[in-house]
């Protein structure tokens, strides 16, 4: 075992999109766990897109510059503290981007190896899988036969709630980059319609065409002037969730864009914005529906891993920039 | 009796505020009633925002060119061919802007004359006590000691809206647009604090002031930057209503409003549009609390009334520019 702990800090706020220079690959030694504690290797964290947020904060929900970037990760004991904890034991947490940690047993979720690779801790039974879950079906409640648009359909969490929708019965329709990942939602993920939100497509049209009963439920990861396409659409009573506005958060300077309360009076439409720490009473549950259907081989999941701690940041603005597909993860040590 | 119906019909499509000249006064015969219909003679019908939004379309839910004003009025059967009606009865209807109509039972409501003045049937106790009622406590769920926002507070449903907001134990802050309607929120309707939203005044300073907590509960009739500001201040958690747009039904072109689908997310806010037609099944049992409150003096109302019928263009117009204050009705005949 190294003596020495690595780990990812940020260098500087960045402006609009982030830049290699806004991290820095720091050396701290191992960090020492106190009683109670349990000394963590990490084998995966994820990166994950709401991170870019906090890096302008400085406020309680911020990261400090020169601390470490955070994120969820999987980690395996090597020393334990704790007597719940014996070394080899597996376990998910918001460790951060860094080789090492030190956390007390309250901070920490226990991990069933056997049930699923422990990478979908970070995944389809992580945050990602939880806020599909709770976001499309507690907010939006989707009924069999409605049409589902999901946006960054071949994100982390939106290739599950494209995946969820189309389980529910409904019309599921994903909204993604690129030809090959619109393919992919196709034929892998078997969704019943895609469409492509690069600039050169027509957006309308596309819409049009994968909605043509309009849209009941929305999905959204993006905002924007994709977000405005789909609004046009609604129908009577659709149900609105945001849970991530990708196209807004590298934004230099905050755009407009179409007001359009009114039409969510026409339509008794309603906006739901979604933060999974809302939804901590659900976790259970949805998890438990979740690993059933991954047992099953209903749900599908696609993983892009980045390996080694100094691929972390290249790999987070790869992921802003829309070239990651599924769950984007930094992959360290093996068990 | 006069063997004439006079009525106002749609002249012309506004463009932007509409003007006089977009409305004509015509003369009809007397509706016949035929069997199972009553001939109902106008006492007062009703102005209501909602209508300038119909003038602009040719839809179903439009008014057509040359067709009759739409409006809820109260009226006095004078014949009837209908063994459920004598004449003297009071109902209420979707009547439209004329002196006489002709209407089958089952579009009618027919109106206690003791229980409270024959008016209040298309104020508190019609469609604007409704959309207060159902819009502030079905969709938003006020909280006592929360702090509720109403704009538009002196019009025909915000008035009311912010009483039941006191009446909720809340902390109810009504805007409106003079000296005079913000004095007369807080000293006769006992609002806990209002702001006026002329143009001259600092909307945040007074925003901050008026919702030192900020914002739990947003009842909006206004849009616009108006509800930009509010938004700005929404807390954890917040609902809103969006039951009017009242900046924008009259402007000649869309405008463009600051993005804030992340905020949403951030405070995990919630936003829906309200339709009366979508709370059918809830009439009763709120205009049963609203009755009881207006009879227990706990809900004031104030009425302005135009009289005759060559008077309601010119009231419909003023309403819109924000110049009457609480219901405003034309009143035709008496009883």
């Amino acid at each position: 075992m190294t003596e020495v702990n690595r780990r990812i800090t940020l260098a500087a706020r960045p402006v609009g999109f982030p830049r290699v220079s806004d991290f820095q690959l720091a050396y701290r030694p191992l960090p020492s766990p106190e009683a109670g504690e349990v000394l963590l290797r990490t084998l995966y964290f994820s990166l994950d897109p709401g991170t870019r947020e906090r890096m302008n904060a400085s406020d309680a929900h911020g990261v400090a510059l020169g601390e470490l970037m955070p994120g969820a990760a999987v980690a395996v004991v090597v020393r334990s503290l704790n007597a719940g904890f014996r070394p080899g034991d597996v376990v998910e947490g918001m460790l951060g981007w860094q080789e090492y940690a030190a956390a007390p047993a309250r901070e920490l979720r226990r991990i069933d190896r056997d049930a699923a690779p422990v990478s979908a801790a970070l995944g389809v039974l992580g945050a990602p899988g939880l806020t599909a879950f709770l976001g499309l079906l507690d907010l939006c409640d989707p009924r069999p036969g409605e049409t589902v648009v999901v946006s960054a359909a071949a994100g982390a969490v939106g290739m599950l709630a494209g995946q969820i929708a189309r389980l529910r019965g409904c019309r599921a329709v994903g909204i993604a980059s690129s030809a090959e990942r619109t393919a992919w939602l196709l034929e892998d993920l078997a969704l019943d319609a895609v469409l492509n939100d690069q600039p050169a497509q027509d957006l309308d049209r596309a819409l049009d065409e994968a909605c043509p009963s309009g849209v009941d439920v929305y999905f959204d990861n993006v905002g924007g002037a994709l977000s405005d396409a789909v609004l046009r659409r609604i129908n009577p009573r659709s149900r609105i969730a945001v849970c991530g506005q990708l196209s807004q958060i590298n934004l230099e300077s905050p755009e407009k864009g179409p007001r359009f309360l009114g039409r969510l009076i026409a339509q008794q439409a309603s906006i739901h914005g979604f933060l999974l720490a809302g939804f901590t009473a659900r976790f259970g549950e949805a998890r438990q529906q979740l690993a059933a259907w991954l047992a099953q081989g209903e749900l599908k999941v696609f993983e892009e891993i980045a390996l080694g701690i100094e691929s972390a940041p290249q790999a987070f603005i790869g992921m802003l920039l829309g070239r990651s597909q599924g769950q984007q993860l930094v992959q360290l040590f093996d068990m």
